[in-house]
Formats: structure tokens, C-alpha cells, sequence
């Protein structure tokens, strides 16, 4: 059964242009994604739990309880927000799955839950690395402490958990609505005048707000979000931007600082302007997006470009071999893009996430998924070292993707991405129903007056490029389908009784209005070939250089491939595809030799040995 | 008078292919350095002692020397060396002066010697940060304390005192002597198999062994130098190589890792080759001198491309935005290229010290020897704000000069270098003097065979191109001019009684040999004329750009000049240039409006006040 009153989803905003459809709605059944799904599902999630148990960090709650804590407690400040972040994505897993009570992971969720509990105090606070004898007191150290940013993802996982398994009894939500309250009576109008130096605790209240229909919930995110760009932190190396505590929210005219920071606290003034009816404050978020996708926006959709404070850089200033377009800060992305598509129904937004889903998140994990890219280059200049498949790596060295961090943000971030994924991929408005992203799915929904919407999709998508809906229940709506701002020469082809109509249709999208009967086939046809692009003329660390795409993906040159230094590639000819590949001729600098070298997608670099890799290929 | 038997220099090798001529031998007086070194005496030696008083660190010593120091020490853990620096400097400019003893100049070295001896420990235990109960043990943090790289700064700070003050009883010379023979009980080749995180130590051992011609310091130097590379240190997140800890210096193909440790280490490891005859380490250095000059370089002579580990990058890994060329990288390169030009005699070290002279060393100080660039960017892209003349930076962020940061190693080491100046103008060898950088100034020395060498340099360089040396002695010997890299239509004239001879002369050295009267003149007339180059096609960072030059000085395009932000520019035609001042046409990208645009010596912009900057200006 369906249900689409409530939908399944981590975002559910009360209005807006476009209604989410959850996990209960969507189903992706195989394909490109379905894959990571199934992998995350069967390999990630436990490689996460065992690193959690290994690392200390789930350990650290079994001490908090025990009240042996401070020369104990392993990890750094954030540690416990990757035991939130694996519970969301297990939340998530659970619901996808129909993960039964008697199920393993069940059992492990519930598990998780328990030691978390016991750890938290009477009054609400919950960390295991302040407030204790011998650790720094509760709220003394916003800038760096990560308490209200540890408590955010806590109330994302109880927000899964209360979504997919609303009738549970496990405590989580319990647990999330005491450390909330805690909150709201600690940083309310009449408490701290403070903000917390890494957002996240703005999206995590808003949302929680809106599962358990607490405004106060809202407000407080209000407040927090209002809160920054006064300087209320203190002044460090990289400046306030770093926090985003330089200018106010809705004064800003693009995102900057630490870039996780930055697309966390725009997700949550997102939620903020939404519920609030704060047109302005929305007006000021949807500029700030297109300004930073127009000037700070990898061609992976990758974000942040500098190492030292894993921030964005200047409008313009993309180095691909510096790179660090960190997988949250992907993620992050995502998370922002996603709310202004339902606030909005721009596909603009949409296009964005499966540029960023394709070539960051997907880049990310190994096809074990048991090792993982932080930062994500877009120019390897010296062949990487493997990492040690036991051992713990540094964020942005590692030229290989590794299986955990010392800032281990990454792999539970994309593990509850993945979970939670088929609720990014359609939207419902009274007419219809939004198609946004591509994979073998089963929708399944209702619209507000009750007609049935039902359709499966078919696609080889990236690969090929038909996406093919069948009608699986009478109903008369509208099907409105993304066409990605790549595809200048789409089709849209329905197939009914009367017969096949068929049209060209222009990037935006493409709306097929009719009372559809079971069996009707509407497919979109998306030129699935590859293209060359020249960077934008400001872009000073490409010019003279192009870089190849196909469909939603980036294509890399990998040294393996070359037969040489990706240094010694220089463009000579159009590319050519065979059977979904694409090759490319290149020239060698030295010796002149040219010759068809075969790309690999961006995602898949990286994964047959050490070498070198460039997205952006001279032609000079 | 003269003396030629000891140089008053900061690098005397015992041998090699030339000698240094030192202060004594060599007096600037007047010009482009000359005006330098007269506001750094003026200004900027009085603006340090200020600083470090009010900082604290100099007090750091006083608060040691009465045992109050565990929480009221302030300053980083190298702040003790940045005293040392300063006494370097001032030793330098006293003999640079000739400062008598009841100089003020000689008044200040002494007060400040006396309150560092008064923080000396019984056995030559020198530092103001480990060792005291409330403190960590001494030796215990081997990767980030410091410890040795302050002595080593103490070591150079006593070799300039006791090369300019031989007779000096301040004491400098006894403290540095308990301190080195301390390190070589505690560290010889019975002791700790250990080495210090960031290099000095070995350079300041190898020259204080020189100057008290004690070969255990060079000994000791020596193992400090074979043992980088075995990873002693431990792993950090930028990798063993930010310390030169990754592979032995023997076997390093490229200067890598954090640039000023690896200059540092490089230089140390040079004074080691020469003094014990090692060809093979010396040709090892040379190998990775030629490598980093040719791909890990800035056209300014800038090193270092990482802000986050201010380490070299990859190679060709120079984005001009995020140059992060400290100014100490910089005076480290001085001191490694000067090293190696001591002991071959090639012109190529020479070359690269004039460029990072004028471009990098040159660059950092304002006008008035206040305020400091700690990072030299090629390319600003956002106007900078101005510093507080009264506060204390980070190192990096700030786009305009400051004065002073909170790790200020740059000021006192741009002061010592300027007061020693004159060391590295000309050398001596059996048959003549070798003129190596060109400045007005007096030259006295004599040749091992007793002939008296005495000429005047005039020149109005580098606005002018004529160098004019006038011989005030009579005497037989060989005149050898450096003839730069980029002068390839450089004439010599000499004129004698008997006549006028005039030649042209290639890149490399133009020598003079005959037996020169008072009143010869010699004339170097280098070919001071705007010229356009493009950079490596290896470099992927400045495609499609081009750089002007002249002489050897980089010239920059400054937003106050163009009238737009320079992300506007596109070059237009070739330079055009009105009495030594340079323009060049520019195209705006925006309307194809087309002008002549002065630009700037790089070394002067940020001048007049917040503007964006580059140096690399697009073709396309």
C-alpha cells in the first residue's frame, strides 16, 4: 500500500510548488542506481557499523553511559554525528527494504538506539565530549565544538526513523524531541544568542519540526538561521565566511566558506523561508544558488575548491588538480538544490542533482562500497597509493579511494543518500505527477483528489538514453518529464490504443496531459551522445582546455587508458563512441603520436590502480 | 679596510668554486637594494624589536630567565626564533653600518642578548616553550616543537655576529656554542636517532662550525641531514613529505613537501656536500634545484602552490591564484641557490636569485618596512582589505600587506636578509671577481695572491639596463659579469686609454681579463625592453596566458589601472613602454572596448590601496 499523505521522504515541506514522493511511493528496482542501492544496502552499511564500533565512536556512548568518559572517549568533536548518520541511513534502509521487526537490520537499529539513550542525560543534552568532569562545559566552544551540529543529525535520523517506522517504540524519536527541547529553551529568543560554527542543526529542526508538527521546532531553526552573519563566532585564519557568520543569510549574494557549512545552513534557510512564507528570504537563496552554480560549481557539480579550509574559492576560481569538491559538500548540494526544486518546480535545480548525484556522489564510494573519495579531484597529477583496506586515512591525501577517515564524514553521508534515494527521483502537484530523475522504478501515489498514480519506468539510462513509462492503472493526470539542459535534441513518443504520437521537445520539460489507460507507453528519448565543452571564458585554471560529456556524465582521461602521463594529452579530433564507450583522439606532447584513447565516466576513475586522471583536456 | 681572508658573510664555505665577498668587501650605496636596506635600518629592524616586545615573545625570555613562564608564555612554538632572526638582522646591519659600540643598533643587540643568555639552562638548554614543569619534556615533540629549528636560527644569528663583531663580548657566540654542543650530545651519533620537524638546525650547525671551525657542528649537521627520510617523524595528513621525512636527500628527485623546511633542508644539506667533498649529494642537489626551477617554480621565483601545507604542489602544479610563495620560501631559495652557485660557479642559481630577489623578497615589504606579504599571490581576484596598522594577522588571508602575523617569520627574515645583502652581490676566485647581482656599490678585495681588486658599480638597474664599473686600483685580474637569461642582445664595452672595444655577449658570463688602470670602465648594457612570454605547456593553471617581463622584473595588472577587475582583461597587442614604465593593450571581455593599461612592477602593486591583481593575463 501506498500511502501519500505523509510522504516517506526526508523533506517534506508543508507547501510549496511541488510534494515530495516517498520511499513509500517510488521504488527503484535496478539500474545505475538501484546497483548502489542494493550495495549500500548489503555492504556499506555494516563496513560503516563495524568502523563505528572499531574507531570508538559507537563505543563512546557505552562510556558516556557508564560515566568513564573523558580520557576514554575516541575520535573528534563530530564523532557522534556518524552514529547519527549511520542510524538515518539504516532508518532509511529499513523503510526501503520493508525491513520486518525480526530483521537483522532492525535488530541493529534498535541496538544503536539503546546505547544512544542510555548516554543521554536527564535534562536532555546528549554528547559524549563535553559537559563532564574534565571535558570543556556544555556550549563553551561553538565555534569548533560541533554539539548543535551532532544534535542536527540526530534529529535527521529520528525524523527517518519516525517516517518510515512511525508506530516504533524503539525511543529514538523520544530521544530527539528531549535534546530539541533542550535546545529551544538553551538558544531560544530569551537563552544563548548563539549559532553553532557547522550548520546542520537548522535542517535537522526544521525538519523534525515538521514530522512531529512542532513549530517551536521551526522557529528555533528560524532563529539559528537569522542568527548568522553577525560575527558572533570568533574571528579565525580563514575568517568568519568560514562559518558563514561574515554576512546575514538573506543578504548574501553567493554561497562561500567551508562548503559542507555553507549548503547545510542554505537547506535549512530554505526549510526556514518555506514554512515561514518568507518570500524574501527564498528570493535571496534561489540567487545565491545560481550564482554559485554559475561561478563556484565544479562541471561534475562538485563544490569547493579550496583544501585549506575545505571552502569555496572566489567566483571563478575552479582548479581542477585542486579540487576538493568534498562528497558532503555534494551531498550538501543536493540537499539544497532538492528543497528549492520543491519550493519552485524549476528544473534548473533538478538538472543540478543529477549532475552532482552522477559525478560526485557516485564518484565517491569503491563498487564494494567499502572504501570511499572525500574529496573528489578533478586532476590526479601523480598516480596514487593505495590505501590500507584496515587502516584510517587522512580526508583529501588519499589519491585512492579509502575505507575510513579521522574525519569520517563521508561514507555515512552517502550511505543515507543512497537509502533514502528514490525520494529525489519524482514530485506530485494536483495535476500530476513530476519525473525528475531516471532510473528503473515503480510509482505508485495518489493525487489530492484521490485519482490513482501508477507507472513503472524502464531506462538503461546513463548508458541508453529511452526512458520508458508504462501506465499501470487508469487515471487521467499529468506526466511531466525533465528533459536535462543537455538534451537539445530530445523526442517524446506515447504509445496508446490510438495509436504512437511522437514530438520533439526542448530542454525544461516535457508534459504529456491524458487519460491514461494501463498499458499506454510514453518514453523520452534523450540524446545520449558524446559532446565536447568548452569551460566558461573566466574560468582562468581550463582555458584551452575541453572536457567531455555523455548524458549526465563526465568522462575522464585515466594515464591506464593513455598509455602515458594524462600531462602528455592533448585533444586531436572529435570524440567517437562505440556501444555506450567514448573514446577520444589525443595527441602526445612529446612525441606527436595521436591515437584513440577510451574514457572511462568520472564516477568509475580510479578503479584498476594507481594513475593519473584529467577531466579537462588541453587543445593546445 | 678590507679584508679578504674571512668574509662577512652568512655562507663561508671552507671551499668550493668561488668565495663570497662579505660586507666588509662589498658595500651597496645607493639604488633599487640600497634604498631597501636603508628603511629596513630606518624601520623595519625598530618595527620588529616592537613587535616582538609587544607580542611577547621577546618577554617570553624574561619570564624563563625568572621561572614564571608555563601559562604566561605567548606566541607559537617557534616564537623564540623570530628573536633570533631579529639579532641575525641586526648583527648584519651593524656591520653593514659599521655600527661602533655605542651605537644604538649596538646597544639593542646587546640588551637583547643579555636577556636571552639569562634564559640559558646550566647545559646549554635553550627555549622558552618545553622543558619547565607545567611544560612538555624538551626533545618530546620532535614533529611540531621546534626546538632545534629556534637553535638554528640562534646558530645563525651568533655566525653573524661573530663574522661582524669578532671581538664582541656580548656573549652571543658562547651561548650559541653551549647550545650546539648540547644538540651534539644530545643528538651525535650515540644519541637520539632523531631529527627536528621543520629544518634550520642543520644549516645554522654546518655555519657555525665554519665560523668557530668546529667540525663537530658540520658533523652533527651531517647526520641531522642523512637522517631525514627514513620516516621518523610521525605521518601527518599531509603526508612525511611536508616534513622531508619521505625519502632520503640523497634520493629526492624535486624539492618537495612544506617549501621553506624543504629550501632550508636543501641549503644545510649543501654546506654538509662541500664541507665534506660528498660530489654525489652535491650532484643530488643540483638534480633538485633543476627540477624545481624548471617545474615547481612561479615565473616571480615564488615556491610553494598548497596553501593548506604552504608545500610545493605537484609538478606544474603553479595555479598563480593560489600561489602561496611565501616570502620565506622565497629567502630559503636565495639561500639554497646561493649555496650551490658558491660551489659550481653556474650562472643558472644566479639567475634565480636576482628573480626571486626582485619578485618574491622585494614583493613582500610596504614602502615604509611595516607591513609584510607572508603570501605572494599572482593573482588576486577579489580586492583585499586593508590590514590593522596596529593588529596582528593570519598569515595568508590578507590581501593586503600587514604588519605582523601570528606566525611572523617572514618580517625578521626579510630584515635579515636585506642587512646581508651585499654577500650575495660578488664573489672572488684565484684569477678575478665574479659580479653577480647588479647595484651601485663599492667592491674592495683582494685575490689570494694579494692583488688588490677595486672597482665602483653604477647603474640605474633595473629601471636601466647599463651596468658601470670604474676600476679605482690598478691591477690584473679577470672581470666576470653575469650576463641574465633573458638579456639575448646584451652588449660589453670597455673603455680604457687605449681606446673603446665593444662586443656583443650571450647569456651566461662576459669576462674581462686584462690589467685594468684606475679609470677603465667596463659597461654591461643589458637589453631592458618589455618582453611577452608564455608559460610551459605543462602548466594547465595559465593556458592561453601570456606574462610581461622586463629585465628581471615580472610585471602585474592592477585593477586601479585597468579601471575594471582584471578578470576583465584579454591582452590586445604587444607592450608598449614609456621611460621604463610598461603598458599593454588590453581588450575588456565584457564590452571589446580596447586600451593601453600601465601595468606595475609585481614587487610594487597593492599600493594604492584594494585592487585586484594579475600577473598572467588571458589571450583568449
Amino acid at each position: 500500500m501506498f500511502d501519500s499523505t505523509a510522504p516517506v521522504a526526508p523533506v517534506v515541506p508543508r507547501h510549496g510548488r511541488l510534494r515530495p514522493l516517498g520511499l513509500s511511493e517510488v521504488r527503484i528496482t535496478g539500474g545505475f542506481w538501484g546497483e548502489r542501492q542494493d550495495v549500500n544496502g548489503a555492504a556499506t552499511l555494516t563496513h560503516i557499523e563495524s568502523r563505528l564500533e572499531s574507531e570508538g565512536w559507537l563505543p563512546n556512548f557505552d562510556l558516556a553511559a557508564a560515566g568513564a568518559l573523558p580520557e576514554g572517549r575516541r575520535g573528534r568533536e563530530f564523532a557522534d554525528s556518524e552514529v547519527y548518520k549511520y542510524l538515518e541511513a539504516l532508518a532509511w534502509e529499513i523503510g526501503r527494504t520493508d525491513a520486518a521487526a525480526a530483521d537483522p537490520l532492525e535488530q541493529r537499529f534498535r541496538a544503536v538506539v539503546s546505547r544512544i539513550a542510555a548516554a543521554q542525560e536527564s535534562d536532555g543534552y546528549l554528547n559524549t565530549r563535553f559537559g563532564r568532569p574534565g571535558q570543556g562545559d556544555r556550549w563553551s566552544d561553538l565555534e569548533w565544538g560541533h554539539e548543535l551540529y551532532c544534535l542536527g543529525h540526530l534529529f535527521q535520523a529520528a525524523v527517518a526513523r519516525h517516517r518510515t517506522r512511525p508506530d516504533a517504540d524503539d525511543g529514538l524519536v523520544g530521544i530527539a524531541r528531549r535534546a530539541a527541547d533542550l535546545v529551544c529553551r538553551e538558544f531560544g529568543a530569551d537563552g544563548r544568542d548563539a549559532i553553532c560554527g557547522h550548520a546542520e542543526v537548522e535542517v535537522g529542526l526544521a525538519e523534525l519540526g515538521r514530522a512531529l508538527d512542532e513549530q517551536r521546532y521551526i522557529d528555533q531553526a528560524a532563529l539559528f538561521v537569522e542568527r548568522h552573519g553577525r560575527g558572533s563566532l570568533r574571528e579565525i585564519e580563514w575568517g568568519q565566511e568560514y562559518f558563514q557568520d561574515d554576512v546575514p543569510v538573506r543578504d548574501a549574494e553567493a554561497l562561500r566558506g567551508h562548503a559542507v557549512r555553507a549548503n547545510y545552513l542554505a537547506s535549512g534557510a530554505t526549510d526556514v523561508a518555506v514554512e515561514r512564507d518568507d518570500a524574501a528570504l527564498l528570493d535571496a537563496l534561489r540567487g545565491q544558488w545560481e550564482r554559485t552554480v554559475e561561478r563556484r560549481t565544479y562541471v561534475t557539480g562538485g563544490q569547493g575548491s579550496h583544501h585549506q579550509d575545505e571552502a569555496f574559492g572566489d567566483d571563478w576560481e575552479l582548479p581542477p588538480d585542486r579540487a576538493y569538491s568534498e562528497t558532503c559538500a555534494g551531498i550538501g548540494s543536493v540537499m539544497f538544490s532538492w528543497r528549492l526544486l520543491l519550493a519552485t518546480g524549476e528544473t534548473a535545480h533538478a538538472d543540478l542533482i543529477e549532475r552532482t548525484l552522477f559525478n560526485v556522489v557516485a564518484t565517491s564510494p569503491a563498487p564494494d562500497g567499502k572504501a570511499f573519495y572525500y574529496a573528489n579531484t578533478l586532476h590526479q597529477r601523480v598516480p596514487g597509493v593505495p590505501a590500507d583496506p584496515e587502516g584510517t586515512s587522512p580526508r583529501a591525501s588519499s589519491s585512492l579511494r579509502a575505507p575510513w577517515f579521522e574525519v569520517s564524514c563521508c561514507p555515512p553521508n552517502v550511505a543515507r543518500t543512497f537509502a533514502s534515494l528514490a525520494a529525489y527521483v519524482a514530485t506530485a502537484d494536483d495535476e500530476g505527477v513530476q519525473l525528475h530523475q531516471y532510473a528503473p522504478a515503480q510509482v505508485r501515489t495518489s493525487l489530492p483528489d484521490g485519482r490513482a498514480v501508477a507507472f513503472d519506468v524502464a531506462t538503461g539510462y546513463p548508458v541508453d538514453g529511452t526512458i520508458r513509462i508504462t501506465i499501470v492503472e487508469d487515471a487521467e493526470f499529468v506526466l511531466t518529464l525533465r528533459v536535462p539542459s543537455w538534451a537539445s535534441d530530445a523526442v517524446l513518443r506515447v504509445t496508446t490504443e490510438e495509436g504512437l504520437s511522437e514530438k520533439s521537445v526542448l530542454p525544461g520539460t516535457a508534459a504529456v496531459e491524458r487519460a491514461f489507460r494501463v498499458g499506454d507507453v510514453v518514453e523520452l528519448v534523450l540524446p545520449l551522445v558524446a559532446r565536447v565543452s568548452a569551460p566558461h571564458p573566466m574560468i582562468d585554471a581550463v582555458r584551452g582546455c575541453v572536457v567531455v560529456e555523455r548524458g549526465p556524465e563526465v568522462w575522464a582521461l585515466e594515464s591506464v587508458d593513455f598509455g602515458a602521463d594524462v600531462a602528455e594529452a592533448v585533444v586531436a579530433g572529435d570524440p567517437v563512441e562505440v556501444e555506450g564507450r567514448v573514446a577520444l583522439p589525443l595527441r602526445r606532447r612529446s612525441s606527436g603520436e595521436v591515437a584513440e584513447v577510451p574514457l572511462v565516466p568520472y564516477h568509475d576513475w580510479a578503479q584498476r590502480g594507481p594513475s593519473t586522471m584529467r577531466v579537462w583536456v588541453p587543445t593546445v
